[in-house]
């Protein structure tokens, strides 16, 4: 490393890091993607999230900088760069499935209006991969990129339902937690609400994670046979659903299955 | 780096490395984004595409795929892993412009039924932020995350007229690539197209890129005034364009800026 000190484990604060460089330099932008992180932070706000010494946190952000994963604001903070939205996007699970899911989303939003979301299981969340919404759809919290629980949004129960049976029993095993006085939390409760929607393939969720907003959810299946996504549309809370949305769902799920080689048994 | 050799400058090789060990670790994934790579790559494709032995490659490739900025495939190959997807949605220029430019695409889309595509200026490329297709629309070459010529593109081309006079002076003094008998690459021929684009606030572009599509593109100017992106459709080649298309793009342009504070002067 020509004219550069070696980085070693044992760092200039003299405690000990068991943490290579690389997993240090990854701390760096794990302090963007926390969800409590603004989209900018101080040097010395990285360096408490990444838990580093502010010298090392100094060095490794400049390399971040350097290569265009981190970009320092007109204000002396640090948000996340281009260069990694760029390599981001390229990632291909993310790019295929939303590729080949995205027109049968947009023909989803044209018939509904609402917002409409794609989401894969990732461990133990609900990741939205996708999202379209219009200018007068209701408020919601979910954004591509991020995660919600699987037990309190639409598109998390139906991901949950097929996922592998040790799966279901360890998240359930988990204390759950209850956004709202509709949240379902109970394990029992959960289970045969998991086995009604492998019984109809759709989940309905009525406030149980955001006030107001109801949400229904159908499973992607591709050539496998396995549910690999979950399509949802959000809409504002009603006394009588609109059949019509239930179905539009399902005409989406079933249009990106199709796309993603999936044949239904006859 | 406890129980881990330290990685040095002088690589096991016996080769001289200027190069730090986070532009090491950074060129492992700049092997996946090269416009030629494909989307998995074998370990000794990534060595020698990054420059770095194979030893060496192997041990930073086990770093990424820790974090989950690289994935081991079935077949033994690496792709880039939904790690550093999820991290690079989070990028606030990419997010935020998207978010807000989202509905008044979809609109576009709606009374278009063509490629929409948003773009911003990044170096001497258009890079690709936003792309919605239908089930019908006319192939195209443009992806999310992709980059194409600032000279031979709608975007690009808009993205170019607003850009400061400097940059304009270099990009116009390098080569210029050809690519169909109807791109323009003489930069006195471009220099009269930018300033007309620049009179009428739209580009039209005709098989200069792909054979059989035309563009129309239409800058987005944010609070300042300045041009921060440009919007797009793609249509197939007729005879005599849709003057819907045109209107259809400015009026998305324009809602995309008022969205992001542009007042028109008075």
């Amino acid at each position: 490393m020509a004219g550069r000190p070696a980085l070693k484990g044992r760092d200039e604060s003299g405690e000990d890091d068991d943490r290579s460089l690389a997993a240090r330099l990854f701390a760096i932008v794990d302090a963007f993607s926390a969800p409590s992180a603004a989209a900018s932070l101080t040097l010395t706000a990285i360096a408490r999230r990444a838990n580093l010494p502010l010298s090392t946190t100094h060095r490794l952000v400049a390399e971040w900088v350097a290569w265009g994963g981190l970009a320092r604001q007109d204000d002396g903070t640090y948000a996340l760069g281009m260069r990694l939205w760029e390599v981001g996007v390229q990632t291909p699970t993310a790019r295929n499935l939303r590729t080949i899911a995205l027109p049968y989303l947009e023909d989803l939003y044209e018939a509904t209006r609402e917002h409409v979301q794609l989401a894969i299981l990732d461990g133990h969340d609900a990741l939205y991969v996708e999202k379209l919404s219009g200018h007068r759809a209701v408020n919601i919290i979910s954004r591509v990129g991020g995660r919600l629980p699987l037990h309190t949004t639409g598109v998390g129960l139906v991901l949950l339902a097929y996922a592998p049976p040790e799966l279901i029993d360890s998240y359930l095993s988990e204390p759950l937690q209850r956004f709202l006085p509709n949240t379902v939390t109970s394990p029992e409760q959960l289970r045969r609400r998991l086995a009604g929607i492998r019984a109809q393939s759709i989940a309905h969720m009525s406030e149980e994670m955001t006030a107001g907003s109801s949400s229904i959810a159908a499973p992607i299946r591709d050539r496998t046979g396995g549910v690999v996504a979950a399509v949802s549309i959000v809409t504002r809370t009603t006394a009588k659903p609109d059949p019509v949305h239930e179905q539009a769902v399902r005409t989406a799920a079933i249009g990106v299955g199709r796309a993603l080689g999936y044949r239904r048994a006859t």
